[in-house]
């Protein structure tokens, strides 16, 4: 659509718009407050979402409201700060524009930090049968789906299919795919045993697929130890050195075996998001956007690309720094810094990482942590970094209520967490209504753009 | 399908098949406590779920998990009691057996506890493009499609449009309608001016339609009196006496008027949920099935219907009860105690209502309550109304603490709860995922049938 998006100009004011509400998006909004800015916020959902938490919504742990921030509470009072809930399309930074599904807008400085998503490496079998951990929908889909099998293997007499129901496949021996087998490790243990004293738990099977030789990779081999070890205390069974071929009618086909499971969870790689507007040579491993060390993209000295999405190759860093919070925090900050400083005619700083260590979630309360040299697990390096994480969210208002409403949430087990609601199913009057809005917005956006 | 469904069978127990988990059925299965029966509690969803505080999920008030009670936590450690989460299809009373979407179940006592659902009394256009405020998956659509307007009146520059997107009509002046057309007031003064700082909240407009002369036409009149004075003062729109004939292209018919709107809510008739097996002549006004002063359907000494979808003509009671709580958890409570009966060979007792009274929430913490001759208005009927409702799920179990919980997200207007989570939007993985599993499921089915 050609409109222009009704935000309020002024010569006054430097507009800087900022594509994404993750980690590296929210931080820079909160990092720069310059009264000569004017700050625009565009993302697909109206709330930044923990995502490290995510899989604590796939097992019944925390409510999504638990762990996602609506941007108009977190930004309530700020002055010249506009959010807009829509999809970037395309960036023309020549004319520094960007294209959205809800109209055109200008912009001083660019800053893009659209984060990942899940990369199923062209495989359609895998992309379209197996599920993924990125957004709030998706963990709200995957605890529906887990329930559900529960419920249909109570049901069926036919036992192949309840082994089916009850196999439970984890592809990826990264952080998510270590946290995702514990927490359903924690699901046999506390709800199925209690939920349905008709199954019998140990025919339950969580299986961890993963392609290396160790779990963690990106830790030192004593935290993966440690991981591998507890998951099969807990009863996770560990297949390593082992790629997924694919996944049809309900059958994994691994390397070397077949797996009849009706629940599989892809967690094993990400790629980057991007828009439209920039050549492939800008683009480096990953689908992320090269940036030099002021996170500057191709050439531009007002678009900047933060997080997951950029690619900075550093001294220590070859490949770019790790694909999680930190790196994009830290980013955010230095090019919140660097904008200013640009406009004050100072000097730019170069990015520097600060690594403060690395942490995996791998059973209730029980974590892998490295920080300093130190490699150390259990519950208090757990709740340090939660504590650490969260605050940066929550730190913005006094929200710390809601912090203890997420504590109480976890730790009580609350069982009404554990409900099956499906919004769209077939036939249903629901699906039917969202299609005739979907239409009436449809006619709505080509009336205004013949217009 | 023509499987049987995987229950246990028992010569010694009599297995009672109750269809739906709502105040009736719950109540009926937490009251029949005895070693002879064996129960199996059908349901279309896993949780029993606390209607008469759905508009606050609509209206992000409360979490979905506040107000919703898994049916397995309930029953927990129950003996002979069985969950089966599937559609009721059809009953066969000559063979005892009801077919459902997973099977079919032979039965000695048959409990019919479906409920109701919305009626647009075959008006199409009404239900096809309206909200309705009968399940969870329905509040929260409706929760995502007012935040969803917001947004949208945020970014258009058309200002009929925005007028379109700000201007919310309630259909249907009974509880519901009154309820949600209150809440949408405190969404105006609490969220609007709060999170929408470039919206005018003077431009929301909140329209209550009814047909009737005074809105909570089955209270007193005094009662619809303070209603009506209360949502006015909270700037609430009434058009009484004014029938609606049909919305298209958000445009709202009214017999005296057009309102352009994007938001109409139907609130305006119940139709009891059925399923198949009886005669037309069995059923009385509203869909519901004519019962006995015993709730017995069509002269069966073995099959029951309760609350609202049972219509008992009494003196007291000419048009048979009210569909509410209380008269659907009075008939559980004699029904079970009249199948005890039966298998003691004792006689039966006809049900009497005891009307403990009315009670309609209008605002936030403000309600209209009539018990034993007095009308009030206030917290405190407000308070006593709801302490009693829920202790009745609550005191399942010492459930204290979901209560609180409950109290806690309610009076700190948690903003989290402002989240946009459409799991399912067009093009998206998700529904290619939801689709592809459903197809499975068809082809098993199928394959059951077939063999």
């Amino acid at each position: 659509m050609d409109r222009l998006m009704d935000i309020p100009s002024s010569a006054e004011l430097k507009r800087v718009v900022v594509v994404g509400g993750g980690f590296a998006g929210l931080n820079f909004c909160k990092r720069l407050k310059d009264e000569r800015f004017q700050i625009v916020l565009l993302d697909k959902t109206n709330h930044h979402n923990f995502q490290p938490l995510l899989y604590q919504v796939a097992t019944a742990g925390v409510e999504p409201s638990s762990i996602s921030f609506p941007f108009r509470s977190l930004f309530a009072g700020r002055k010249n700060f506009h959010i807009r809930m829509c999809e970037v399309l395309e960036t023309d930074a020549e004319t520094q524009e960007v294209k959205t599904s809800i109209g055109r807008l200008h912009y001083d400085y660019l800053v893009i930090a659209t984060g990942c998503d899940t990369n199923y490496f062209g495989n359609k079998a895998l992309e379209e049968n197996t599920m993924a951990l990125k957004t709030t929908a998706e963990a709200l889909y995957n605890r529906n789906h887990i329930l559900e099998s529960f419920e249909r293997a109570v049901d069926t007499d036919d036992m192949q299919e309840r082994e089916k129901l009850l196999t439970f496949v984890v592809v990826g021996g990264g952080a998510t795919g270590v946290e995702l087998a514990g927490a359903l490790a924690e699901m046999r243990r506390f709800v199925l045993r209690k939920d349905y004293p008709d199954l019998d738990v140990d025919k339950m099977r969580i299986i961890l697929v993963d392609g290396k030789d160790r779990l963690l990779y990106s830790f030192k081999p004593k935290s993966s130890r440690e991981a591998e070890e507890y998951l099969r205390y807990r009863g996770v069974e560990l297949k390593q050195k082992t790629r997924v071929l694919g996944y049809e009618n309900e059958v994994l086909r691994l390397s070397n075996e077949e797996i009849p499971t009706a629940n599989v969870f892809w967690t094993a790689g990400v790629i980057a998001n991007s828009m439209g507007g920039f050549s492939s040579d800008m683009y480096g491993h990953g689908n992320r956007l090269i940036v030099d060390e002021f996170n500057r993209v191709g050439g531009y000295k007002n678009v900047f690309a933060l997080g997951d999405t950029a690619l900075m190759k550093q001294k220590d860093w070859p490949d770019g720094h790790p694909q999680v919070a930190q790196p994009a925090m830290q980013q955010a900050d230095n090019c919140a810094d660097n904008i200013l400083a640009m406009e004050n005619g100072e000097a730019l700083k170069p990015f520097k990482y600060h690594d403060r260590g690395s942490m995996a979630t791998i059973g209730r309360n029980h974590a892998v942590v490295e920080t300093k040299g130190l490699v150390f697990g259990g519950f208090l390096g757990w709740l340090v970094w939660l504590v650490i994480h969260l605050m940066n969210i929550v730190g913005f208002k006094n929200r710390l209520l809601i912090f203890i409403d997420w504590v109480w949430s976890y730790f009580t087990h609350n069982s009404n967490l554990r409900i099956v609601v499906r919004p769209l199913i077939k036939g249903d009057r629901l699906y039917r209504l969202m299609k005739a809005q979907e239409q009436i917005r449809e006619q709505k956006h080509k009336k205004t753009d013949n217009s």
